[in-house]
């Protein structure tokens, strides 16, 4: 189809001209996910134009805190029109969720914004870059290529874009382009500080039971360099899981100093064990193992599918990712 | 004396014309002390000075990787002489360390570059800006000024004293101008993702055994408000406790949403109680608090010293605390 990097400034010229525009991103949203659709979407809105947030999962609570997220919209959803679609951090169409495709084929334009590489541009015209730190990045340069409004509030949610999809600046998709969109948000008066505190510094009292289970249970072998956690559903019930509330939990299993991979089995509603992945170690591909139970990913971050119960599912991966961390050295 | 807020450029200029210089900031040293006199020190080197960087208390080992810290000097010092004095981060000269404040005065000429408000500007030459958020940043910017070499080796120790003061870009601190010189470091080439990587995301295992004895210990009262964590000298010595282990940990308590304050209280080798508080909430000044049992400190960030035992000394400052959190609401 088209190439897979539309300069901004021909998407913005699509935007400007669209008067009815559905916006959506991948299921199970994350930071960027949700700040790229509602920075996009405030933005539009502000210049008159009739935007429709789709998230099929909707909110997560760890991020109500956003402005205006009570706009979002999630299924089943009204019968509105549009005349332009935008699908945005999604590798595929379908990972937008059911619904929220069928929303978006209600238009007969689809603009696919995404930083996954593997992203094989499935829109009317795409701009996929996988050197980009986040979406949100690339959201804001859209906006700055079509002289879009960056209000307090488009600000929020691309921060919240950026610094998520980077952990706080840290992460090596970092580049330079991140600390200047950073420091003009700063010079613009956002508040970047109260951000950081409510993504980063407020957690409810469920995470720390999660992360205290976690410490008390997790299992180390292979001198060290493997950590891992089984997540089962009795303790999600205990704690009353909400979405949002394991994030992160992994990098504290990654943090430790002799580990050079980490793993998370968890069991899901079905009976299946999601697996997910971590290497710390350039020479360990973790989606190499995955790929052997029909998962797959990034070398550094990768997930499965397993059949339960969880205890056989997690042997069964740690011994043969055992048998690739023994090949190492 | 003088001015505390002596231009950059003036004193690039008494450096330039040294030849022989010692650098020194304050005992127990942070990202920030070391990565600041380290920045500077790498700098003036590169320029041919013959420069001794000192620190009473030594390289703390989670700062350990960073370039050419094996040159930095403890006491007792050698009979070096020197012709111009620096101080950094250090509030009050006697903050520097009694050796470290001796072989300073060798020099007729003292600079004191600081960002704590409090510092009255001990030196023949001062600026103390409170705005800063890192003397690493103004370090930074005397470089720039003076157009000292700014070499890989300088970035990463400035980076080190600007991340870790400012919790990696969280802190009200930081500001554009921080964000800049995090960009301009990258357009430089530093690697900025492997040193977030061995400052944050890289902790012995003791670290995480430490996290969870805090976490199955700690004690929350008054409705969620108040979470507090005794840790004894058995759990050190259990734990074989390095500086730098419990860094941050107070963090994790103040992270629950409910919590309004946190305080950890630590057995020290002389029976003594060291009693550190945070306040999340602009009207609770734990300071007050910690004034009643003889300390001090800000508003939101306090400290004391107790007598034993440590069972006593908590429930004592509890009860004080207590009292102050039930009068918010
Ligand atoms: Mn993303
Ligand atoms: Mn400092």
């Amino acid at each position: 189809m088209s190439s897979t990097l539309t300069p901004l400034s021909e998407i913005a010229d699509v935007l400007r001209s669209a008067q009815r525009i559905a916006i959506a991103a991948h299921v199970r949203p994350d930071g960027d996910a949700l700040g790229s659709v509602m920075g996009l979407a405030l933005s539009l809105r502000a210049m008159g134009k009739e935007v429709y947030a789709l998230l099929e999962d909707g909110v997560p609570t760890n991020l109500a805190f956003l402005p205006e997220v009570a706009t979002v919209l999630t299924p089943p959803y009204a019968d509105f029109e549009i005349d332009v679609a935008v699908a945005l951090d999604t590798a595929t169409h379908e990972r937008v969720g059911e619904h929220t495709k069928a929303a978006l084929a209600r238009a007969p334009f689809l603009i696919d914004i995404d930083h996954h590489p593997t992203n094989p541009g499935y829109g009317q015209m795409n701009h996929v870059d996988g050197t980009e730190p986040a979406v949100g990045q690339i959201v804001y340069n859209l906006l700055q290529a079509g002289g879009f409004p960056i209000t307090d509030a488009v600000m929020q949610h691309l921060f919240t874009a950026i610094s998520t999809d980077t952990g706080s600046f840290q992460y090596s998709s970092t580049n330079a382009r991140t600390h200047q969109i950073a420091a003009e948000m700063l010079t613009a008066g956002l508040d970047t500080a109260r951000l950081a505190q409510l993504l980063y510094q407020t957690h409810p009292a469920r995470r720390l039971l999660l992360l205290r289970a976690m410490l008390n249970e997790m299992d180390i072998r292979a001198e060290g360099r493997i950590a891992s956690w089984q997540f089962t559903r009795a303790l999600m019930d205990e704690v009353q899981v909400q979405p949002g509330d394991t994030e992160g939990l992994i990098d504290t299993l990654r943090m430790i100093d002799t580990v050079v991979t980490a793993v998370i089995f968890e069991e899901m509603p079905d009976g299946k064990i999601r697996v997910s992945a971590r290497s710390k170690d350039q020479r360990l591909d973790v989606s190499a193992v995955c790929g052997q139970f029909g998962g797959g990913g990034h070398r550094m971050a990768s997930g499965a599918r397993m059949k339960g119960p969880i205890q056989v599912a997690a042997e069964t991966f740690l011994t043969a990712l055992e048998h690739e961390v023994r090949r190492l050295a």
